[in-house]
């Protein structure tokens, strides 16, 4: 192994063992000599690539923030509606959230009180909801009697809710979970022709 | 006044520092002496009083757990639906939650990884939505089509979130925020004879 591919290795096994050490302890009572035990390394090569624990914090939130925008925006076919689109994000989203401790731990930083304000996942997933929510509206996708700005409250606030119940029990990210809450939201969402197409379970094999 | 009602005095002053702190800095960044100054007590008033900041972070969700159930179990008059006393409920915990330290971080030690499970009010929350909405099915309130374990799910969601995201930016606990949730909500958990009565911004003066 080349001595840069190495040095990438390394960096990617210290995000990884932060966002695990971080996860369980909470940002500040987490050493970085657990982290460096996590990881296999020495101190000197943790400091060789991060220059403090909250250097470390920050990256992890940034690694994070990048697997987010990766999970959802997938591509989709041209004729998928927005609203699917942001239904079958949300279930690759509750999915990724299980399975990668990085994209968890880059959530659940945002409410550390001890840990400086940095990338705010839940603050981007917010505008890309928005975002989509928006696109959904200008092409008819929502139901006339409702106001984009009423869905995107009701969908933030549940997901993130997901997302924080799921740090103590995953069960609330399970496909069933995430599925139940779009049976109930997608009715007041789409008007009657989009909602027979729908899929409160999401269309893609995940 | 009488010494025993200034050790209450002192007890509850320090229960109310010991939230700002832990609010402002975590569990476990928050030091006693900082609860200490802010309370305006010696080191050994608060000894006294508690054996351990772990002890103190328990006595505050113990507070806190006290207090919600004192907001969301107010007084109603029988004519009222569990779901419109389930959508009261929840307007007058997030006009707590922005007003009552104690409360606000009572809930948020609940996701702090270095305190140790306490009281863990969202699920103490969880437990209540879920009987009120058991009584609401058992009474004919909720659509023949709707299972109450699905509005459940998205309410606990939906509130959860809304706390969670209302201690950076109080306006996620707002009445209108709020409303916003349960006007998209309702049309799917209520018949139309009840939705019609149905009041998403809440049926009291708060």
């Amino acid at each position: 192994m080349v001595k840069q591919e190495r040095a990438a290795r390394t960096r990617e096994t210290l995000i990884r063992s932060a966002a695990e050490i971080f996860g369980r302890e909470g940002f500040s009572r987490a050493s970085l000599t657990a982290i460096c035990a996590r990881a296999g390394v020495s101190a000197g090569a943790l400091h060789f690539h991060f220059e403090s624990k909250a250097a470390l914090a920050d990256v992890v939130e940034a690694e994070a923030l990048t697997r987010m925008v990766a999970v959802i925006r997938a591509e989709f076919p041209a004729t998928t509606s927005h609203v699917q689109l942001l239904v079958d994000a949300t279930h690759r989203l509750a999915d990724a959230l299980r399975s990668d401790v990085v994209l968890r731990t880059g959530f659940s930083l945002g409410s550390e009180p001890s840990h400086p304000a940095g990338a705010d996942l839940r603050d981007h997933w917010r505008c890309w909801v928005e975002q989509e929510l928006g696109q959904a509206e200008a092409k008819g996708e929502l139901r006339p009697d409702v106001a984009a700005r009423d869905v995107v409250t009701a969908v933030v606030a549940a997901t993130v809710g997901l997302e924080v119940l799921g740090v103590r029990d995953a069960r609330w990210l399970s496909e069933a979970t995430v599925s139940r809450v779009w049976r109930l939201l997608l009715p007041s969402v789409a008007p009657s022709a989009l909602l027979a197409q729908l899929e409160a379970g999401g269309t893609r094999p995940r």
